[in-house]
């Protein structure tokens, strides 16, 4: 078993054992009977069936709950720091996803004030200025402009404040050593802030007066805040919040989790151009042989490979065409060139679409966000 | 040299030594050239005359901006955790003396997050309840309402949360440890406030859109944020804060702080009725002798007399007439219960007047808050 990586919304390192870490943080794998119970909600979605969505806390809870007439909020984020890439996108896609099937509203948090804590090189203006900018990428990905709600914690902090330091008063010093590794030389706003990502998990209830699931879609290395938050939850008097967790999507370098500090040339990012994205894509790490002629004769491994990677977590949903890729690759049927062309072919359709979309998303951008 | 005492905003024990503590904070007196110094600028308050305000931090440098027309800002506060009493009162009289004579704006911070995250007891809808409770206290003062703004850290968070997370990443875990004596068991809320108190220093200069100095006349005891906040300040493009610090007022039982924990019985209230008020001051600890006629002969202790103490603090400005009581008190001329019948007169007075102007606050409180 392999234990030597260390999992936290701060940081990933060694290479990650999905299932070690469900042990870890003690979730529960979403299995078959309960993807065989959401498909009666709607189609699976391939995240869910390849398992790219893979574990969850309170989920079947959820769906319990809904099934009774007692309808879930959706709510993920998202630090703005950068640009957004492909990585970025995935867990959101898969929220798009649900807020279709169940017809839910979303919150969606801007997390300006932590972005600007944790990194040095960052203003307060640069990060507000990265979450409008971001707000654009997640519009464009179609989120109901009725159901959906996108605010910057330094322009919703009066409405979330009194909530922050109520769950901030039952956090000790003490569990976030625990649970995030910091120690003393962590600066006092790094220190309080999960208190503020907890909050939007109850933006739901507070509003409508009474209490309602949250359920939060997001990379599992997010998991940790919201370990924290449902240790705190029933003593403020909500749900604990309910969770999805998405493996962390490889870079083009192989599996590794795509961040904001993974290398800009591995990483595809929504406003790349054609020759970019197809420069990236044509440089990437494969499952390929050392030549053609050995790769005829012994076939690729599709495993570790990247684009296999990025066709089976995000561009391929049809399961037969994906098995068929698969098959000609470890068959020798393919070279590693025209599989990079595919893919190519299909990440440039995606953004040249979503870069459209994200042009059309600048004139409606303000109507998506809530402020105090 | 007695060592033997802590002070920090967070509690005080031992017998506090203020000579020693001028050394251990690395305040300045407030001595003979700077009392005639601020004599130009009005008539000395007793408690400058008195050493109850008797040190600071860059007092000189904030009078020689406002000489050269560089006017300062005040700021002083309340943790709203219950009612007010007579050593809340004393430093916010000397604030207004300052702001009479100086004819500046005050920023009156009234921190219900605080209180909330550090009492057990106390709900947010309780401190902010004792916020508007205790403004009313303030307002009955006498402040000038063209220049003082009230605000709850609550109510104007949205003005306030930048500045306080651009002071917090600059601040680590080890500093609050080492200055507040805290330890890992602290709620994350209680490590994070201090960068909460150290916004209103800047906020004249956010609002003027230029550096203002700002001084702070405060209880000693909050030195301790203040000197987090002189070594961010530069960096965040103000000045540092200048300060003049009081001696904390003792309580009717004798020596120590009065605080929220002192016990109700050996503090008056604003809010305590004629009766109550005399049988607290009756009740007081004296200097006096085990008998009437063994003090007529050796005469009463003015030094440890909780009764002197008030009328030097607070209710006898006249120096002369206070230099009479003590004299007598020392000849056996004055008993105790005769002092404590002219204290009572005086408390009561004050308070009579104090409680019309209280209640007359109601008809204004509103207008003397801010709010983002």
């Amino acid at each position: 078993m392999n234990n030597e990586f260390v999992v936290t919304p701060y940081g990933v390192s060694g290479e990650v054992d999905y299932d070690v870490l469900i042990q870890r943080f003690g979730t529960k794998r979403i299995d078959e009977p309960l993807l065989k119970r959401i498909s009666k909600y709607g189609p699976l979605h391939h995240m869910l069936r390849r398992q790219v969505f893979y574990s969850h806390r309170d989920l079947e809870w959820v769906l319990d709950e809904y099934d009774k007439g007692n309808r879930f909020a959706l709510y993920t984020g998202r630090g703005p720091s950068g640009p957004i890439h492909l990585g970025h996108m995935m867990p959101w896609t898969f929220t798009k996803y649900l807020q279709d099937v169940f017809k839910v509203n979303l919150w969606f948090q801007l997390t300006d004030d932590e972005k600007f804590m944790f990194y040095d090189h960052l203003t307060l203006e640069d990060t507000k200025k990265w979450g409008y900018e971001n707000a654009l990428d997640i519009i464009a990905l179609g989120f109901d402009q009725k159901l959906t709600k996108i605010f910057l914690d330094t322009e919703y902090i009066k409405t979330m404040y009194p909530l922050a330091i109520r769950a901030a008063k039952k956090i000790n010093f003490s569990t976030i050593k625990a649970v995030f590794g910091f120690d003393n030389s962590n600066n006092i706003g790094s220190i309080f802030f999960t208190s503020i990502q907890t909050v939007p998990c109850f933006l739901e209830s507070m509003e409508k007066g009474r209490k309602v699931p949250c359920l939060i879609p997001c990379g599992i290395d997010q998991d940790p805040h919201f370990r924290i938050t449902r240790d705190v939850a029933e003593g403020l008097g909500y749900y604990k919040p309910a969770l999805v967790h998405a493996k962390l999507m490889p870079s083009l370098a192989g599996a590794e989790k795509m961040s904001t500090s993974t290398k800009a040339d591995t990483t595809i990012f929504t406003t790349d151009d054609k020759k970019t994205v197809k420069k990236k894509v044509m440089n990437a790490f494969t499952g390929g042989r050392v030549s053609v002629e050995e790769q005829r004769k012994l076939g690729g491994n599709p495993d570790i490979c990247s684009v296999f990677q990025y066709q089976a977590y995000f561009f391929e949903p049809d399961d037969a065409k994906l098995a068929k890729l698969q098959a000609d690759c470890r068959s020798g049927g393919i070279m590693c060139g025209e599989c990079k062309t595919i893919l190519f072919e299909k990440v440039w359709k995606f953004l040249e679409e979503h870069q459209r979309r994200r042009e059309k998303a600048k004139d409606v951008v303000q109507e998506f966000f809530i402020r105090d």
